[in-house]
């Protein structure tokens, strides 16, 4: 469909030189005709033979209605009809309004009468767009009417929305079902009310001046969806695009500022207790195998490296600076850093934005632009890249490598990820702390992940997102390759508060970002704890090919709870087929239960365990296992365990690899279980039904939204 | 309002005896003028004067209708006028429809014209009543209309509701904000929709044989609530009672089982591997003082005790059996046991109903119902109760004394909580198996636990409940005095298929378990995790005595998830006082956040920690505390912990005791300082900023069902 963008702009000038902020509603109708938004056909008859060629050209009902411009009050005039269903009755009713005109006012001038198509039955919706300071241009869609204002029921994309985000709206929102048609009502018609909701979506994103737009109601029918009421208002200064570095220049940056081969200390100390001796020592104690340059203007050596007065001394290139001094000495530091051509700051000190110097935070970036200097922080514990051995950081050291990439905007949060990992050996490839985000932010680090051989897995904590727009595009593209996690704080109008007061930054609107997240393919994490799971759990689960979950479990008791979960993570037990249904009751005692889950009952020997997994594995119909240990003296905890990760080890050696997770119902001994079972490929978690199927719902929630399962 | 049951009752009888299985329109207004239902007030007039007289005595508007069998289509003859609006259209109405039908059908008998109240305006309601199989008679509400249907948004409370449920509901439902008057509707009128409710749900619990009724819609206006439509189904052989053991009788059979002085174990044997022989072990080793006979044909003595053939043999009184013999000889040992007139069978033994051998277990019901034993099972672990060193189990033992009483239905999932238990140092009073429920359940349970001084929660984890009315209304009694928590598995469709796989019990609807648990007082766990830390938790936090909650954080991240967590758990943050906000303000740093939460900032002194929680629990207008812990080398873990415990223990012994959780940030070393906190009054966890704030709001939950907040 071409938009007629020049039409558009024609309107946009006029009323941007009347000096006003909204459309009349027939300028808005003429927006809408010049974007293929659909809204009632109407046309003016001078005849009452045209009045009726006219209305039957756009088919009955239709609404005829005095055109004057001395008669305000048409329907006091008795210059209205509606309702008016046949050419003879448009004929007939063009005769008494025009009569009836005449009568109330002889001086008026009747120029005519409009003939407009009167809009009823099917499904009354709302479209409409809104800018977010964050996201910029969103389209938003829900159903008409108050119940559903009550309910809060509407749904938001990015725009421009492409078809598939315009199709998905219709099926996001809680009374999706009401446009299916129900109790014998005629289903909308999707394709109409998808195109209508895209060519919104194009136009706010063409004309940036647009900051709100409402379609209220759109009539969708079975046939068509047409807009009945038309409201644009406009803002004639909004609010400039974000600077945003190229993507390249971000890769060839971050790459440095992340795998350095040479770091400088900015404030390097000897002394215990001060940042920047923690920082020295955890850089060499953790084993960082590049050049460390300490900086400090009154040594010459510190802990055996020869240190410098200034970055500016340092003969050779210097990949990162750490910055460990007060806040009032960053600043001439950093324009040392940027004359060296450092590409990244690591600014550990506080005492910016977040005690309320947005001032000094605003030089830092200035300085930064002007030197091209990336800046992470300030405010931050600094950043870990275990494949270089590298702890850039006053925290304490972390060396478990493997391959997911946490982020956090909070220290504090710093220090729980920290301490998870360490407790459950979860192995990551980097742990960043972004603070106050003055430049280096979220789409950045996905930047350099996405591209990072040692990460498979990014999972980040944020607050606000500077830039959501710039994130939501990243993720988009990231997600389909690596999966993304974000626990997104401020989630509640309560907890929104709390964010501002921390970090000075406006926490949007929820459901924005809960539908934003979705719409790029990241997994939203609820809380904390989820988000520490799923860094820990996806990467270790093989992707599944295909939709069909069996559990399998030793307790019945585990088994419903197990299903539970199964629909709170939007996962699908497999109907197990009659054949397959044979074959697993071959292996398990004639009362084990039917189906799926698969009951083998408890007080089962390993073997049971051992064939019925086997089968599981074997056949190609299914695509994960869900297992439900129960500790019995007959199959103990590791004994169940290391069966496990043998069949697994065998169909691996074979080619097949399934997602498998478990369920540990039993005393103690079930927790060494399933730290064995995670180092082994499966994620296990004892006394929790639930946390194993969440995981498995996060790699499956992935895997859908990268295109891998059909 | 008295309700004319003989009315209804004579109406009931003639259905009856008319064969049918429903009632008529003008039957069905009857039985709503017989409970006060309001239907649409109508008469018939034989002259204009009197369709106007009636007219105004009812209001307008009013619709009109002849009267005539013979005319039986009405509309066609022109027998109905409706949005009749004065006396005077009401007497020209009568005239109208009079001439009319004579026109239509000269041969008609015109009885007169009937005179109906017309319903419209106001908000479309539904109110209805439905028979569960578990729970009996329920009455339900919800608004009208296609799209509440579609959100299924509907409410449910046992019959008959009294006055507070039947409030209850009209804030139960999502849309409830509709019934308060949105965008200038008049809010409803509230008394006489609940009175409507109360009589409908007094109706269903008055004549068991009404199986579902419908008022549909019902039209609630800011004056009255009128049911324009009325259904009602008979069924006329209802589900006969169940038994029930009186009261009295349940707590004098359940403190013998459950606090035994002598213990026979039939089966008992000195084999190891042997559950007769587990059980034994698990009793002696386990330190159990009372008497304990060990029961085999052919064995003088079992681990240093006189054996007997038979419970028949035993000189003394026995309080408690626990059957350790296969599933064949179990009817004849217990007719035994019931001859010996022991009051409870623990039956350990597997291979009744959950294998198919319903025919078994309906034996033993028989003989237990004949002999007045109480049976503890079938298919179980047996049983655990700490304060007499009592483990009746062939599980591992376990010995921690505590509060907390637990219960399973499943095997699997009793292990996991002992597992849980000895993990986390819970301390538990009982730790109970129910399997296949054949006799004692969860109501019986409670019904033992109420009175029980050990006992400060229960927990149970169920997958169906077999009387599910006599639960509730126990529920409801014990939950004034004690915390009762239920996981109930089979919540969804999916997981409710396997729950009826696994135990052959039909799962109800998760609706109507929700709300019943709901109007019971009953805080619902939705997960096995969330099970067991609240039940370690909730006995631990002392009882809040109003609704305000603070937050002292050293982690500004930590402060946003843990106010998120406030909102999704119900919990209210104090909006801060002027003058306590200045207190909190002298001891922390000067960009500290203001308000609540307290953000005291990282890095500061254990001091600081310590002054802001003791102006905490000192200032009266604070109800409870929530910590968030940041780790730093200022104030490390396990200083935080022993000054929180200090403060906390000063207090105390002032009398002053608030609710206060932790959630810790920081380094495996805050599982320690967890611990610590945890075993000194002080729930707390480690990298998680929900679980405090869970518990926390569940303890709330109960406080605030129990009356014990205003």
């Amino acid at each position: 469909m071409a938009h007629n963008k020049t039409e558009v702009r024609k309107i946009l000038d006029a009323v941007k030189a009347a000096g006003r902020l909204s459309l009349t509603a027939p300028e808005g109708k003429k927006v809408c005709d010049a974007y293929a938004i659909p809204v009632p056909k109407e046309g003016v008859a001078t005849s009452a033979a045209e009045a009726a060629s006219l209305a039957a050209g756009m088919g009955f009902p239709v609404v005829l209605k005095i055109v004057s411009p001395e008669i305000l009050h048409k329907t006091e005039a008795g210059g209205v009809l509606v309702g008016v269903k046949s050419k003879d009755e448009a004929e007939r009713g063009f005769a008494t309004i025009m009569a009836n005109a005449k009568n109330y006012d002889a001086k008026a001038n009747l120029l005519g009468v409009q003939v407009q198509q009167m809009l009823s039955g099917g499904q009354e919706v709302i479209v409409g767009a809104v800018t977010d300071p964050s996201f910029g241009k969103l389209v938003a869609f829900g159903l008409g009417g108050v119940l559903v204002e009550v309910m809060k029921d509407i749904t938001f994309r990015l725009a421009p929305a492409t078809r598939d985000d315009a199709l998905s709206m219709l099926d996001g929102i809680a009374a999706a079902e009401m446009l299916k048609g129900v109790r014998g009502a005629e289903p909308v018609d999707r394709d109409a009310l998808a195109t209508l909701i895209g060519n919104v979506s194009q136009l706010v994103a063409d004309f940036p001046e647009i900051s709100e737009l409402d379609l209220n109601p759109v009539f969708a029918t079975a046939k068509d969806a047409i807009a009945a009421d038309v409201r644009i208002v406009v803002d004639w200064s909004p609010a400039p695009a974000r600077f945003r570095p190229k993507h390249d220049d971000i890769v060839r940056d971050m790459n440095r500022i992340m795998k350095p081969d040479a770091v400088a200390v900015i404030g390097a100390s000897s002394e215990t207790g001060k940042i920047g001796n923690s920082v020295m020592k955890n850089l060499i104690n953790g084993g960082y195998q590049g050049k460390i340059y300490p900086i400090n203007p009154s040594a010459d050596e510190i802990m055996g490296l020869k240190a410098y007065k200034s970055v500016k001394d340092v003969p050779k290139d210097i990949d990162v600076a750490v910055f460990a001094i007060p806040a009032k000495f960053v600043a001439q530091a950093l324009i040392e850093v940027g004359e060296k051509k450092i590409p990244g700051a690591v600014l550990i000190p506080s005492g910016f934005a977040e005690t309320g110097n947005v001032e000094g935070q605003k030089e830092l970036q200035e300085i930064g632009h002007k030197y091209g200097v990336r800046l992470m922080g300030p405010n931050i514990y600094g950043f870990y890249y275990t494949w270089k051995n590298l702890c850039a950081t006053f925290c304490t050291a972390y060396d478990v490598k493997g391959h997911a990439a946490l982020s956090s905007q909070s220290g504090g949060i710093g220090m729980a990820i920290i301490g998870f990992s360490r407790s459950a050996k979860m192995g990551v490839s980097a742990i960043v702390g972004l603070g106050n985000k003055s430049d280096i932010d979220e789409d950045d680090l996905l930047t350099f992940f996405e591209q990072d051989d040692n990460t498979s897995i990014i999972a980040q904590h944020c607050e606000d997102l500077k830039d959501g727009r710039a994130f939501a595009e990243v993720a988009k593209r990231v997600s389909k390759k690596k999966p993304v996690v974000v626990l997104k704080a401020g989630r509640t109008s309560m907890g929104a508060r709390a964010a501002s007061s921390h970090t000075g930054a406006l926490a949007g609107n929820d459901k924005i970002y809960d539908d934003v997240l979705r719409q790029s393919g990241v997994i939203r994490a609820k809380a904390l704890r989820d988000l520490l799971e799923y860094a820990r759990a996806i990467p270790v689960l093989p992707t599944p090919k295909g939709e069909n979950v069996v559990i399998i479990t030793g307790a019945g008791g585990s088994g419903v709870l197990l299903s539970d979960a199964c629909v709170d993570n939007d996962l699908k037990l497999m109907a197990m087929p009659a054949d397959l249904d044979a074959a697993f009751r071959k292996f398990i005692p004639p009362f084990g239960a039917a189906g799926n889950p698969v009951d083998i009952t408890g007080g089962e020997p390993p073997k049971t365990y051992q064939n019925t997994i086997r089968l599981g594995l074997e056949d190609p119909r299914i695509h994960s296992l869900i297992l439900g240990y129960w500790h019995t003296i007959v199959t103990p905890p590791m004994v169940f365990a290391k069966l496990v990760a043998e069949v697994v080890a065998e169909f691996k050696a074979k080619g097949i690899e399934k997602p498998i997770v478990a369920s540990l119902a039993g005393d103690v001994e079930v927790e060494e279980a399933a730290e064995y079972l995670f180092a082994h490929g499966i994620p296990a978690y004892p006394y929790s039904t639930e946390m194993p199927v969440m995981v498995l719902g996060a790699k499956y929630q992935w895997a859908r939204g990268a295109g891998l399962i059909r």
